[in-house]
């Protein structure tokens, strides 16, 4: 495989900077390319502003006022080749990859803001989102712009593993995670891997509990090829109609995120979160 | 009230901006109190780094290798007045204000970076989290640093509105704002107000589409001190045992984010996410 490894915490010597390192080298020892972005030690720039794309045009993407219409411009930038060059460095290495993983400690229910700003600036219209096929219909959920990719996340909750259950407090871990696996990999056409959790990741970590984390990711990444995804529905598979609702009867009477998940292939909190030692 | 309206958006022309500028303007002549934070006109820095917190003291939040220990750091910090001025100007306009207006286009299922860059630098551990009561006990989900206040997600998505609804293709609104809601109001505390959505954004706006949602904002603002929250549990209330999940007898079966929902106050889809007009 050809993974790119996408890390997002601003201290390599921090328990997640040892579990990157594991990671990668797993990955190396089982034969797969691996290339990294490490978003701190990058500089990454997290925020979309003008420099991002090329501004003279005076074409629709601003809309004729000199105002950014941000999906317009970004998507003229993309195809005119004028994208940032740290944009594009990263376009290229998501080209090249067939897997990603994205890792990351869970802020505030979600990715830091400089992996929240990858996705805004990278991901851009034309190329990873509204990309259409021959007869014009937009490719998403299931299809897009890095279909035939997979995507793993690694993260770390300070939180015990309980409270990210099914029934825990802060809600299930693949509730809280719907934008990232639906509304990032799966939109643009990427099957989303059952996460990787570390919990209580703010306790003091004894030599053994890391070891023991680091052989549970090993375990993990062996199932990169072959692990089964989150079973989301395709949006072109016909359980959607044209205001693009799920038809009445399909999965009838559900509601909320969970209704995307195809229940023809079985509960996704049980079957496909494997737990992880505490 | 003393309302904090927070903008995430790159151009003050935007249609996003033009809605900023009704809903302050709403909001003065209906004779509250308004405060700004305009994360991009401020060249507010999206990103956690080192150059937050005074890191100098050797203490316990550099794990004592020099490491920053990220929650630890912004503690200290804030416990020491030594975040840096900008992160400090930010808790004291929360601390001014009863209301938090969160104003953004949804850009991959979130918040834009700069505004998730606001909410891991500002609300640090000490202040917005991982805060006690007389008892010890963790203040958390309906009570917390930022307790009695209220908040609303005012956002525009270029999708239609059926595709956000209870059964539609991106996951209804109120999952995806999740993290959001639950994540990050109410588990510092503030009752989360149902959200104010633009839908269809990308189209070209005539005069009258935009004098519609600008009418629907306005008439959204006046319900601001009175219009009932999302209705989520109380971590305190009763529903959730010791390790932080639900109890068997609370809405036994029930799994997933929704189950978060007290269901005693009716169904948060249909009740409490109005709808405005297209």
């Amino acid at each position: 495989m050809k993974v790119l490894w996408i890390f997002a915490h601003p201290e390599a010597g921090s328990l997640n900077g040892s579990l990157r390192d594991e990671g990668v080298r797993a990955l190396r020892e089982q034969g797969h390319e691996v290339r990294e972005s490490d978003l701190y030690a990058m500089g990454w720039k997290a925020t979309v502003d003008r420099t991002d794309v090329a501004f003279d045009s005076g074409g629709d993407e601003d809309g004729g006022d000199g105002r950014m219409v941000v999906g317009d411009a970004q998507e003229a930038a993309y195809r005119a080749g004028t994208l940032s060059p740290d944009i594009r460095a990263e376009q290229e290495k998501l080209d090249w990859a067939d897997t990603v993983v994205l890792h990351f400690p869970l802020w505030w229910f979600g990715p830091p803001a400089i992996l929240k700003g990858w996705f805004d600036r990278v991901l851009v219209q034309g190329y990873a989102q509204v990309v259409t096929d021959a007869e014009g219909r937009t490719r998403r959920y299931g299809d897009g712009g890095l279909a035939g990719k997979r995507a793993l996340v690694v993260t770390s909750v300070g939180a015990r593993e309980s409270s990210f259950g099914p029934r825990g407090v802060h809600g299930d871990l693949n509730g809280v995670l719907f934008p990232v696996h639906h509304g990032v990999f799966w939109y643009t056409g990427m099957e989303a891997l059952p996460p990787f959790a570390v919990y209580g990741a703010n306790r003091r970590f004894t030599e053994r509990d890391f070891k023991e984390y680091a052989d549970a990711l090993r375990a993990r990444l062996e199932g990169l090829e072959s692990d089964t995804p989150l079973p989301f529905r395709r949006e072109a598979g016909g359980d959607y109609d044209a205001d693009l609702v799920l038809r009445a009867d399909v999965a009838p009477g559900r509601t909320g995120i969970d209704a995307h998940y195809d229940e023809n292939y079985g509960a996704h909190y049980d079957e496909n979160v494997p737990s992880v030692p505490r």
